[in-house]
C-alpha cells in the first residue's frame, strides 16, 4: 500500500476539522506516540490529533481516506506487541480527551463509555456502586485499547475477556461512516455479530468511539490463597487439577521464583521465593468459600504443594494483585539498556503443564533475563525476556525461543496470542495458526478499509 | 438473485458425489423438509441430500455454486422463524447422518461434535461424566441448528447462549473451501473473530461441519423455587429485582396463567394457575444455596409475591423444565387448525416489566389464543399466538401486535429476536434494529457467498 506523505496543506485542512490546539506536529509529541511498551522499534507519526467527539473522528477519517493517509488509534500506549506503533507514519488519534463515562445504568449492569476512559478509573467510579468491569489487564490500559486487543487479565478465568463484556459499539469506519452495532439486551440472535468482529481487530477495521460495557456486581466475599511448589512444572499441574475440579476460581496466577524475587525486591511483600500459585474465589457466602478453599488446598497437596497459605486478607490480596498488574513495568524498570518481549500463548488447560515445562527449559537455557508467569487458569502463559537492546545475538536466541513456544502452543491446539494481540510481533505466526481463514480475515479487512489506511502493517504478515 | 432449476443432469451429477441412497427427490421427503415449526408457509426443496462427511459437503457446495443452485442446511426443523425453509427451493442438506460425537475431552471441558448431533443426546452422554453443554433451547434442536441460530434457553442467564460456548468451527464455504476457525484455547487475541461471525448467521455464510463446544461441570447442588404473583406485570418486576440483586440464578422463567393451565392439562403437574416465576440456583454447597433462596424469597415478597414454594426437589424440577422445553409443541398440539407465531424480543433487564406489560395488554385485547412466557432472566420475552391458519383478519391483528412489541423492544434498547433468529419473519425489522450496519452485514454476505446460494431469502429484507 502506498500512502501519501503529510504536507502543509494536509495540516491546514486538518486544522479546519479540529481546533489547532488539539493537533500537534511537535517532535516531543510525535516521539511520545512512536512506540508502545514492546521491543518493536518506534516510528514517529507525522501528526498527533486529540479528537473530542465522534463527529470529529468521522471527519478526520473521511479526510484521511480521501487523501490516503494512514490513521492509527492510540489509547495509553501500553500494548506489548507494537499494536499502536504507526509504522507507516501518518495520523495518530490520541483518545485521551474522549474519556467520559457517559452513563452508568446500575440496574442493567451496563455503562456507556468513550474509548479514552482508563480501565482503573472506570472501576474506581464503579466500586462505590458495588460494580466492576471485569477484564483486568495489567498496566493502565484504556477501554478503547482493551477493545482493540481483546485484552484480558487476572479475572478473565471467571468473567471472560473484553470480548465477553461488550454489548454495543459505535464505530467510525474508514470512509467516515458512523455505525452502531450490538444492542443493550443481554442476548440477541439478530443478524451477523459485528461486535466480535471489531473487538480484537486492533483498530484495523474501524475506530471505536463509544462502547456499552457489561458490568458485574462486586462479590460480597472472597477468599485467596498463595501456594508454593517444588517446581514451576508441578505448579502447572496443580493449575490443571484446580481447573478441572470445577471450583470456578476468580483468578489463578502462576509465577516462577524469579518473579516472586522481583516482586519482593520492588514491593517488599516478603513472599517465599518459590514457584507460586495465587488463587482467588468469589462468592456470596464466607462458609462456602472456606469449603472451596479446603478443596483447593487438598488438590494442591495432592500434587506435592510445599506450602499453602489460605486466608489471605483484603490488604494482602490487593497488594499482590497490584504487584501483578505492575509486573511488566517492574521488569522493564529493572533491566536498563534492555528491551522487553512478552511471549504470550494460550493452550487448552490440559496442555498447560506441557507448555510450562517447555517455557522453563527454554528460559533456563537462554542465558538472558527471563520471567515465567501467566494467567494460568486460562491456559495463558507469559515468558518475558529482557534482551540487550540492539544485541543481534541475544535477540536471535529470543526469536528462536518465541518461535518454538508458539509452534508448540499451536500444536497443542492453542493460540499464538492469548491477550496481547498480533500487532507487529505475532504476524509471522498468523498463517500457521489460521490457515486459509487468514485469507478471509484479509478480505474482511479489504471490505471495510479498501485503501488500508487503518493501522496499516498490523495483524497480516 | 436468479437460481437455476434443478434438472435430471444435476441429479445425476449429485449422485456421483453422494451415494444415491443418500439423496432423495421423493415427494414425502421433500415435504418433510419444506417447513419448520413456524407459521411461515413451506416450500419444498428440489432435492434432499444426507451428507456423511465434510468432503461431501465441500463437493456438493462446489457443484451447487458452479451451477447456481440454492443450498439450505437442515438440522431437526424445529426453528420458529422459517430459518431453514428452502424458499428458493434447490438443495436441502439434512445433517442427521453427520451426528457423531467425535471426542469428549473431559479434562479441557470440551467436545468435538458433528452438526447433526441432537442437543439432548449430547447432554445425555455428558451427564454420565458430570458435564453438560449449557445453552438449553426448547425442542429437539441439533448442535448445527443451535449454532446457526445462536440458540439459547433456560440456562442462558447463567451460562450464556450458544455463542458463548463455541470454541472452534469447521465451516464449508459457498465455493466448497473447508475452513477451520477458532482454537481450543479458552481465550485468544489472534486476528479477527470469525467464530462469532458464523454463529448466528443462519447458514447464510457457510455450512458448519464440525464444532468444538465448551462444556461445564454439572453443579453439585441446586435449589429451585416456584413463586406466584397477583399479575404477570408484578412477576416481571420481581425478575428485575432478582437479577439486579446479583444472585446469579441458573434460570429465571416467567409464565402467565394460561401457560400454567396448559402445562397442568398436559402434564398433570397441579401447579397453581397464576402468574409464575420458576427460579433455579446452582452451586457447590447446599447451605449457600439455601441462603441464596432466602434472599430470592425476600425479594419476591417485597414485590407482593403471593406464594413462594422453595425446596422443589429434583423430580419436580425436572418435570417442570421438561414441560417448559416441550411448551411450544404443547401449544401447537392444543390448537388444531391454527398456526404458531412466537414473538421473541429481548430488552435490558430494567425494561422487562415494561415489555411484559405491553405484551399482556396486547394479548388481552387480541381475542386470539396467546401465551406470554419467557427466559425472563435474560430479558427475553415470548408471546406466542395461535392464529387461525389462513385467516387474514387474525393474522393482520397478530402482525400488528408483533410490530408494536418489536418496536417497543427496539425503543428500549433491545433486539427484535432474543434467540429464534431472523429467518423469514424478522427480516422486516432488521433495518430498524441495525441501521447502516445491516448494509455491512450484507456486504459480508456477498463477500463469503457472492452468488447468494446459501440459504437465500433469510435475514436480509
Amino acid at each position: 500500500m502506498d500512502f501519501n506523505v503529510l504536507n502543509e496543506g494536509h495540516i491546514r485542512d486538518l486544522k479546519s476539522i479540529v481546533e489547532p490546539k488539539r493537533l500537534s506536529t511537535g517532535e516531543s509529541c510525535l516521539e511520545l506516540h512512536a512506540k508502545d511498551q514492546s521491543q518493536h522499534p518506534g516510528t514517529r507519526p507525522e501528526v498527533v490529533i486529540w479528537p473530542c467527539d465522534r463527529d470529529e473522528v468521522s471527519e478526520i477519517l473521511k479526510y484521511a481516506n480521501k487523501k490516503e493517509l494512514p490513521v492509527t488509534g492510540w489509547g495509553s500506549g501500553t500494548s506489548l506487541e507494537g499494536n499502536p506503533i504507526p509504522v507507516r507514519r501518518g495520523l495518530v488519534l490520541d483518545f485521551s480527551q474522549m474519556d467520559r463515562i457517559l452513563d452508568i445504568r446500575e440496574q442493567d449492569f451496563q455503562a456507556d463509555v468513550e474509548p479514552g476512559v482508563v480501565y482503573h478509573d472506570l472501576n474506581e467510579k464503579l466500586r462505590l456502586r458495588g460494580l466492576f468491569f471485569p477484564p483486568d489487564p495489567g498496566a493502565g490500559a484504556t477501554i478503547g485499547g482493551m477493545i482493540a486487543n481483546n485484552a484480558s487479565g487476572t479475572r478473565t478465568v471467571r468473567y471472560g475477556s473484553t470480548r465477553a463484556n461488550i454489548l454495543r459499539l459505535t464505530v467510525v469506519l474508514a470512509g467516515g461512516e458512523i455505525m452502531q452495532i450490538g444492542s443493550r439486551a443481554s442476548k440477541s440472535s439478530s443478524g451477523y455479530d459485528l461486535i466480535n468482529l471489531f473487538v480484537g481487530s486492533e483498530g484495523t477495521l474501524g475506530i471505536v468511539v463509544e462502547a456499552t460495557v457489561r458490568l458485574r456486581g462486586v462479590s460480597e466475599e472472597f477468599s485467596a490463597a498463595i501456594a508454593t511448589f517444588k517446581s514451576v512444572e508441578t505448579a502447572g499441574k496443580a493449575v490443571f487439577e484446580v481447573m478441572r475440579s470445577g471450583l470456578d476460581p476468580a483468578s489463578v496466577e502462576i509465577l516462577a521464583p524469579e518473579c516472586i524475587a522481583l516482586i519482593n525486591k520492588e514491593k517488599g511483600l516478603g513472599l517465599s521465593v518459590s514457584p507460586t500459585l495465587f488463587m482467588e474465589f468469589h462468592g456470596p457466602a464466607r462458609k462456602q468459600l472456606e469449603d472451596t478453599m479446603k478443596m483447593a488446598h487438598e488438590i494442591c497437596m495432592s500434587v506435592s504443594c510445599r506450602e499453602f497459605r489460605a486466608g489471605i486478607d483484603r490488604k494482602d490480596r490487593d497488594d499482590f494483585l497490584k504487584a501483578r498488574h505492575e509486573f511488566a513495568e517492574m521488569i522493564m524498570r529493572n533491566h536498563p539498556g534492555r528491551s522487553h518481549i512478552g511471549i504470550d500463548v494460550a493452550v487448552p488447560i490440559s496442555a498447560y503443564p506441557k507448555i510450562i515445562s517447555l517455557a522453563r527449559k527454554e528460559s533456563n537455557n537462554a542465558g538472558i533475563p527471563g520471567y515465567t508467569f501467566g494467567h494460568a487458569g486460562d491456559g495463558n502463559l507469559h515468558l518475558v525476556f529482557m534482551g540487550k537492546t540492539g544485541d543481534r545475538k541475544e535477540w536471535g536466541i529470543i526469536d528462536g525461543i518465541n518461535q518454538r513456544i508458539v509452534e508448540e502452543a499451536l500444536a497443542l491446539g492453542g493460540t499464538a496470542t492469548g491477550e496481547h494481540g498480533v500487532g507487529i510481533g505475532k504476524r509471522k505466526f498468523m498463517e500457521a495458526e489460521h490457515g486459509i481463514s487468514l485469507k478471509w480475515m484479509k478480505r474482511i479487512k479489504d471490505l471495510f478499509d479498501p485503501k488500508g489506511i487503518l493501522n496499516p502493517g498490523k495483524i497480516f504478515p
